[in-house]
């Protein structure tokens, strides 16, 4: 596997573009994307479990249901959440606005996402004045995808793109993506946004079945402030342009794939949790030796989403004795008296925590290994060899500054 | 009922004393602390479910496990937490030196709590030492509930006690108690002892019984940083000094015995998010309508604990579709669509969200209303008439200031 540039326009076959069509009020910002296949493609989705669903989360839903897909169409400055029968009329039409804008596809082909601020109607006549315009800017290069990521923008600070190169039976592939979210901001539920495009040919269980895995190993094991956690939708698109043998669940090429998209899913998670609002550090918690994966999951999240541990991190404090009480609370059995702690990071290892009790460390080297920006918690259990890690970040002065601001 | 003073010592029968035995180190402060009860007691006790349980509470459930106390012994500056065997050594001899201090009652008959750094080896020599001018120190006044509760505090910044007078069946008795808990600090899980005491005579599964139903409705409904819901320590001593037929579930008087324990608990819980770390407001959360009490609970702690609706009170924004949102990822079933939202204070009342959609408000009404010290989220619901109320705090500067800073 290799890292490559390009986006979701690195795959063979996929196109991109955005522009501005006013959504976005008072901004010049692009606030309109499209991601569009030359071929069909097979295409799954993972959406919100959140009971309270935006309009373009149950449109998608019903577009993808049939496991096909040709676009996605995207709005930002504008959630579309909130917004009643209105609001689901408006996600319709921007599915049927870019479907007659592509021509041979049908509106269920189209998948919607919108993110922004909440209860207020989506200015669909906007959308649908500068479809034209926004088909136009259609590009299969670099540059497409910038400007399709740069539209789904908000209050992200850093643009948030992978892209990997793999070999499937002699067959080059590509899997290209990119992502928008940093945390829950102003009264804006549709945050977290991930596209995924391949020219893998994967079948439609399969590709659905992978989705699901990364997805769980990934996106649903981020947390910035507890409010993150919406996962709103994440697609993929598999268009097949590779040429090789259409992958199953049993094909050789399957774990290639689905190790590929994970990886993906993975370094978009990372770098979400680093722009994180107001985060000055990546904090990944990491659980081994645990007697199964549910349990390893619910360590690592309790312990990452902790105010405490997430303050302590801002502080370099070394702070074993929060991490352990938010094991503690996590709802899951465990040994304390097996458990083993230590932090990490490129300025070393140092172990804060033996069988759940004190031991001796250099408080100014654990101090200088948590004031890297890239900080990690390793907490070893002695029960089994599962395993799972979460990225989160650190409680800062500025998460408050940022959400305790009044709305403007 | 009516309100009175006194604390511990209201109840006929109650001591109470507290002094400094040195294990708070550079301080003048007391962290000592003796309650005492002249006749034996019925008892019961509720603690942290937790799975990092500190020494002092693995020995008080066993003496709490026959339904009888006689006293409590608590010390604060050391939680006696994660130190081994040594450490479960160290408060059984807390135990057995308060039982031969009293003279005729059993280590059994003792409970023993402890508050304050984690880790550390508890100096119980400095309390054996000691025992004599703590005994000494009892009082049955106002005076030795005070120093009681004093020595059990610790980043507390006010003393949270409350007390209730009652008539049963032409009987008088009364309820008091003292809590110390303002947040997760430092390394120290043993944040939240509440200890109270009564001289209505109750038989034993009655008191259990109320207790649990009182601390469910109360310091399981409290979330200062999501860190506080350990629930380290709730005891309930009885003696029966008020002369009552001693009350069965069945009894005329239990209601107002059970309902009068859940106003304490609730005023104690109030106290304590209020006195939050870092808090400048006292969050209710209020769910009405709902279609049973455990719907009603999740959602309300969903709300009160979300990072970004806390930040909103701090800032004294109306921002309801946070609300919406932390509703929505309860984990629990609710319509949207008919959840109506307003906001509350002694400035008055301001809806601002109906049938999960946007109505047209005041936004410098809703800035009044929130800015005062005690405000609510009312949320109502419109499927049944389950209701749940669930306390916090604000999410301010001040928190990550007192968490971010290096351990000293």
């Amino acid at each position: 596997m290799k890292e490559i540039k390009g986006g979701v326009c690195a795959p063979k076959g996929f196109l991109a573009g955005g522009i501005r069509c006013g959504i976005k009020a008072g901004s010049q910002k692009k606030d309109l994307a499209l991601i569009y296949s030359q071929k069909p493609c097979n295409a799954a989705g993972v959406f919100t479990s959140n009971k309270v669903k935006a309009a373009s989360v149950r449109v998608s839903q019903e577009s993808v249901a049939d496991g096909k897909l040709r676009a996605i169409i995207a709005n930002s400055g504008n959630a579309n959440a909130c917004t009643g029968q209105a609001g689901m009329d408006a996600a319709r039409r921007m599915a049927c606005a870019a479907a007659s804008a592509l021509s041979s596809i049908e509106p269920s082909d189209v998948a919607v996402a919108s993110t922004g601020v909440i209860g207020v109607p989506l200015p669909v006549e906007a959308i649908e004045k500068n479809i034209g315009a926004l088909k136009a800017a259609l590009r299969n290069d670099e540059q497409g995808h910038a400007d399709a990521l740069e539209a789904i923008m908000t209050t992200d600070t850093r643009k948030k793109e992978f892209a990997v190169e793999i070999e499937i039976g002699g067959n080059t592939a590509r899997i290209g993506a990119m992502t928008k979210g940093s945390g829950m901001i102003h009264p804006n539920m549709a945050t977290m946004l991930a596209f995924i495009t391949t020219d893998a040919a994967v079948e439609r269980d399969a590709l659905d079945s992978a989705l699901r895995r990364a997805v769980k190993r990934s996106f649903n094991r981020l947390t910035v402030d507890g409010d993150t956690s919406t996962n709103d939708m994440v697609l993929v698109m598999a268009n097949g342009e590779a040429g090789n043998t259409s992958l199953t669940v049993e094909s050789a090429g399957y774990e290639i794939f689905s190790g590929a998209l994970e990886k993906v899913c993975v370094e978009l998670t990372r770098k979400m949790a680093r722009d994180g609002e107001g985060a000055t550090k990546l904090v990944t918690v990491t659980v081994t030796g645990a007697g199964n994966e549910e349990t390893a999951e619910a360590l690592a999240k309790s312990v990452a989403s902790s105010s405490l541990v997430k303050a302590a991190c801002f502080g370099a404090d070394a702070n074993w004795g929060r991490v352990l009480c938010a094991m503690g609370y996590a709802g899951v059995d465990f040994d304390p008296e097996k458990t083993d702690v230590s932090f990490k990071s490129s300025s070393g290892e140092i172990e804060v925590c033996k069988d759940g009790g004190t031991v001796q460390f250099s408080e100014e080297k654990a101090k200088e290994i948590l004031s890297r920006e890239e900080i990690e918690i390793l907490i070893r259990l002695g029960e089994g060899d599962a395993k799972a890690s979460v990225w989160g970040c650190d409680l800062t002065y500025d998460y408050v500054k940022i959400n305790g601001d009044y709305r403007s």
